[in-house]
């Protein structure tokens, strides 16, 4: 896969933060090593992720808005808003996606969860069939990026907060996965802001050491389409 | 607890769509039985999910952004936007609050995520030990009402998409558990846009009954913070 086309969607509103050291360190090794490198600062670009009738300029029922079959009808007559449009292009265009963000809540922050919301369509990003295995960026890696508050112990199987994994299910699988990505292991700094800088450049090490070797690093394993009945039940 | 004082956070761009009403039926049910309900219409308000310095009239450092640094001032000096006050005093009022929304990729849309993200405020919300079942909310209670686009079976440990409880974990756990509040199991309508009326009148019937039981359901078990380590370990 080397060169590899990596598209970054950074999801912080402190241009300063250890988030946004991660991203320019992840741009200046990626671009050291001659990949290419797309990042979306979606606080800088002001994105708007809220999910409704502006997704479009096509209209297919002004009576009553369903998205999903907006979508569909906007795929078929390019309807899609020009900041939709823009985001899908990088997302066609990337080997490797990156999503870069704090973890807030236990999840994404609003500003990238509607950014999936709006950009992930039905028609040109998913549908017909075209889902998990057999999704419609099949081939390609994702990755999440991430930074906790909470110290790693709290994140354990055993922990206060829970698993970090099963946290994260539902964006590895539920949203990187189901468009067809494989799924690399989480890159996860822990207790971001109350580590030193000694370890926040450990962390720059690690972290380089995870882009570097992205292409020989194994998936996340997830049960294939064909494992699962008609019933949409695996097989036993 | 009865009459209860109930807020349910509702999330849908269309008025007319199924989680409209469910929202305007728990509306009537409840209002019925003699309890008072306030709705936060996040569409209709037009609400701004995007957590920035916009959250505050304060600021306690001009040159780095970290929210909860910010949260904390605000909590101190009165430092929150109208909006997000407005938000909290309906928090603090009510004695049952309900999350009303879609299922979007396996997590809340971005208009919800985002009134999480800013509304939930350190030092006001939580903080300073008041976390979990010492949460600020203790005693109150928490429901998720939602819909989703796939069938059932989809839904279950050994369906495509994963168990719904481990899809809702990060929410049910991670949000409304951690600040406090006790979590009833979550209402469920599945595959909403491919059901006929005879169904959705049955889910509302079905919801009618969840809404006026509310006192005798049963929380989610979690485990207490008496039941972890000094490191935050379950202790075994």
């Amino acid at each position: 896969m080397l060169p590899m086309k990596v598209f970054i969607v950074h999801a912080h509103p402190e241009k300063q933060s250890f988030n946004g050291g991660l991203t320019q360190h992840a741009k200046a090794v990626l671009e050291q090593t001659n990949n290419e490198v797309i990042i979306s600062d979606l606080y800088a670009m002001n994105f708007n992720p809220v999910s409704d009738r502006r997704n479009f300029t096509s209209e297919k029922d002004s009576d009553y808005f369903q998205q999903q079959i907006e979508d569909y009808y906007a795929s078929e007559n390019d309807g899609f808003s020009e900041d939709i449009k823009a985001e899908m292009e990088k997302l066609f265009w990337c080997d490797v996606l990156i999503f870069q963000f704090p973890l807030w809540w236990f999840g994404l922050p609003a500003i990238l969860k509607g950014w999936v919301d709006k950009v992930f369509a039905a028609g040109k990003i998913y549908g017909g069939g075209k889902w998990y295995d057999n999704g419609v960026f099949k081939g390609k890696k994702a990755m999440l990026s991430l930074t906790t508050g909470g110290k790693l112990p709290m994140y354990t199987e055993i922990g206060l907060h829970g698993d970090i994994h099963t946290i994260l299910y539902p964006i590895n699988h539920g949203i990187l996965r189901y468009i067809g990505f494989d799924v690399l292991p989480p890159f996860v700094v822990f207790g971001a802001t109350k580590i030193n800088d000694e370890r926040r450049k450990g962390y720059l090490r690690e972290y380089e050491k995870r882009l570097v070797s992205i292409d020989e690093t194994y998936p996340i394993i997830y049960p294939a389409l064909a494992d699962f009945d008609d019933n949409f039940q695996l097989k036993s």
